[in-house]
């Protein structure tokens, strides 16, 4: 029987050098011959693929939260059973880029919507994917923007404005306090390779590598 | 200040006949220089319209219940806030084809899914946006797929077979005795002429027309 594999989620603001850090443990992990695959959220599959076309469209700026809170939630629970629940099946290791800790953060804390309806309506993920290990980049988006400046303009999120992302900020440090055994907070205010061993040596004390 | 119009939703299962219902109540409210709108469920804007696309496209069989579920309620609440609520607050009536009943007779009944998570995953329509008067078009799936046999087989729904329809009319059944107030139930096995004639004779019972 085949060793179920490990599931770890990557967190943090806008422009926190988590796309770095993804690149940077896929040359790790690849160059070590460890099994694993890369997904995100939402996404990674057909039809979650179709679904995040439609909720990051800069046109679609009249979507209520509401919706958009549904339609991760729809992306997220198809991209578990398309993706996610095969690789750990294979003993996979399973990386990806946002997750439920994102819903929690962006539509429960920053939109406003309340803990108890995003909880409600990711139960399935919560109930029965909980991840391993969440990796929270830990960067403000004053320090984040600073970083990104000049990037694709078109994205609606990053349209919504400074004070939304100091309420998603404010919503993953709440979460990693209140989770502290499985969010570990990471220092972004280090240079990329810093970071990146303090990724490593962290994944090695959790046995995911 | 403009008087809030009526909201009316019409349900059943495929190949009721309510397609024919909702036709002849247009032409009925025209000619009566009644104001109103008609829309549908899921779509009637533009974003919950590429929702509906993503729904019953035939090439998404792997779609998972959960994920169907939490379209149809993102479809739903971005509808409600596009098309419905604009058109009550003028005073117009609404009708629309398909509303929560049919998430419940589908997707907590038919699919399995339970009554309380669908009710959870959509609590904003059912809080806020409860039709004032829903006709359930009684007819049984056999006699629904005996009328609609060579209509177009590339409709997801379509294939999930007879068994499955089954379960949806057991669904609107239970709905139907547990909410006798709001939800109305017209003989589906009459002549479409003597049908409409019920749905008039209901509609001005209710004060709507």
């Amino acid at each position: 029987m085949t060793k179920r594999g490990k599931f770890i989620t990557f967190e943090g603001c806008d422009g926190c050098g988590k796309s770095t850090q993804l690149k940077m443990l896929s040359d790790y992990l690849t160059q070590n011959g460890i099994a694993h695959i890369f997904t995100r959220e939402p996404g990674g599959g057909k039809i979650s693929e179709a679904i995040r076309d439609i909720l990051l469209s800069g046109k679609n700026m009249e979507m209520t939260d509401e919706c958009e809170a549904l339609l991760y939630a729809a992306s997220r629970v198809q991209h578990l059973s398309d993706r996610v629940e095969p690789a750990l099946q294979e003993g996979k290791l399973v990386i990806c880029d946002r997750y439920v800790d994102s819903s929690l953060a962006y539509q429960a804390y920053a939109r406003g919507l309340g803990y108890e309806f995003i909880s409600q309506i990711n139960s399935f993920a919560l109930k029965n994917y909980l991840p391993d290990v969440t990796i929270f980049i830990d960067l403000t988006p004053e320090a984040a923007f600073a970083r990104k400046k000049g990037a694709d303009q078109n994205d609606r999120l990053e349209l919504a404005g400074m004070e939304f992302h100091k309420r998603v900020y404010a919503g993953y440090d709440a979460l990693a306090k209140a989770e502290p055994n499985r969010i570990a907070r990471i220092d972004g205010n280090k240079t990329p390779q810093e970071i990146f061993n303090d990724v490593i040596t962290l994944l090695k004390e959790r046995d995911c590598l």
